[in-house]
């Protein structure tokens, strides 16, 4: 299958390591990023340089974007230069960012005129899992397509999960972000509890992770939170994007999520101080200002913020 | 160490095959239950009914009460009757209830009087963990006394963590059900939003269980919310009951908690619809009737609550 020609759209955090495991497993890959720059590494390693969408589009069987956010992939596929002025009928497309459910059909729908086919296909294992490809993949579109698209999806995640129509694997996604969200904000608050109470945080988490209240983020978001280590894993501002879609799709149907809000507007508290892009651990900085201007009798061991 | 006598108070859903398995592996058990008819079972494999916690702990080397609430243990070790009416110096009390950090340093304080020792050691694990002996042990007092305890809490449990002095048992359980009501609301709204998409649920569970969504919750009670498998592993009630718990001691450091406080008062309203001995996962019910009277497309897909 290596034969297949690769445009390649978007060389940011993600989008840079996946291209790069597809060269290195044999895939000709040519690559467009707007800060061309960014491209310089996968150029290195045999990547062709497009100076468009449309470029990047024209020569490939499949075309691969990742990207920011809606507007940046409406762009990317329906702007002046975009996919759609290069690509070739039999083309399949698809759309690896986290985006609304609803630039999914709109870009299938402009794609399927030219005889185009398109999936939405978001991930989910952050920069970690894109180097290593063990990202997992929630694919929205035809299952014909997704069969099209598994040797390349295999070689960048390890599970692949067909979720339904175009626009599913966003949606999916969406929900991969409420949990996330949600469980980020339990153990930001049984940590700052704890604390709050004199009890070691870290004994804490030890206790309860292996029982029902064990979860991802207890394992990794908690420790970095006992340490005070806010470099991202996940941006804030990424995971505020990905929750303000969420809120938009619910609000489309009257369904309210009063926790993912709640979860929003704290996370907006520390895009407020000016944390938007320190990892969505730094929550508990929120959860602790909270307490900030009372008497509370362990604050003297929080670590002042300005130390971060 | 089997010739260790124990005095047992409390044989409910947990508090049964707890004193059950300890019987089981030879100790000689006098068993004190409020509605004596439940330690029929207990009496049958060879434990002594005692007709007050006073008279389970007078013969005892080691007396272990699991009852509902902090009244309930102050009652049994404070009130007429009570344990501290027939202890005798040199015991170790061990109160295995879920309450207030508060009723374990009055216990304590009142048993040393007595040349007394005590630890607060809350369990998690359910009634499963119970019968299974797997329970997790999270322990409140001095370390030489959970080193005389610890034959016994291996018969019961399979992680036992030392937590600080006493009260930091209850503290860290209390973050525990912090963490459990948050991760319950995060799958039930990531359920809730899949539905009234028309996305399988399902499906969305399987797609984010392996990364950063994962969690026991997403795996226990996600596919419960699912099936509308309303049976508790742990009931609306004693989890309310908890978050009340929790959120007093938080008040008592003039720390909020937004999060379990949403937790609590949605909770509050499935109680307020009967629900409150179904399981935590009916939590699903509520979410569902915070859109029952919009225009929800997929309202038609939610069974009827009238059918569980």
């Amino acid at each position: 299958m290596t034969d297949l020609r690769i445009g390649w759209i978007g060389a940011g955090i993600m989008g840079l390591p996946m291209a790069s495991n597809l060269l290195m497993a044999g895939y000709r890959v040519a690559v467009y990023n707007r800060t061309r720059a960014r491209i310089g590494p996968l150029v290195e390693i045999g990547a062709a340089a497009a100076e468009s969408p449309a470029e990047a589009a024209r020569q490939a069987d499949v075309v691969i974007s990742i990207v920011s956010d809606s507007p940046d992939v409406e762009q990317v596929y329906l702007g002046e230069g975009g996919v759609c002025d290069g690509v070739r009928p039999g083309t399949l497309c698809i759309d690896m960012s986290t985006v609304s459910p609803q630039t999914a059909r709109d870009v299938d729908e402009r794609l399927r005129h030219l005889g185009v086919a398109f999936l939405d296909a978001p991930v989910s294992g952050g920069k970690t899992g894109a180097e290593r490809g063990t990202l997992a993949i929630m694919v929205g579109g035809a299952a014909a397509d997704l069969e099209r698209a598994r040797p390349v999806f295999e070689v960048l995640g390890k599970r692949i999960v067909h979720c339904g129509p175009v626009g599913f694997g966003q949606l999916t996604k969406l929900c991969n972000q409420i949990i996330c969200g949600l469980n980020l904000l339990a153990v930001g608050e049984a940590v700052t509890f704890a604390r709050a109470n004199g009890l070691d945080p870290k004994v804490m988490l030890e206790a309860v992770s292996a029982g029902a209240a064990g979860s991802w983020a207890v394992d990794n978001l908690g420790p970095r939170m006992v340490s005070r280590d806010f470099a991202p894993m996940f941006m804030i501002d990424l995971q505020q994007k990905d929750l303000r879609l969420t809120l938009a799709a619910a609000g489309q149907r009257q369904l309210p999520l009063p926790g993912t809000a709640l979860v929003q507007q704290l996370l907006a508290a520390n895009q407020a101080h000016g944390e938007g892009r320190e990892g969505t651990q730094a929550l508990v900085k929120t959860l602790e200002r909270l307490a900030a201007t009372l008497p509370c009798e362990s604050r003297v061991s929080f670590p002042p913020s300005g130390s971060d």
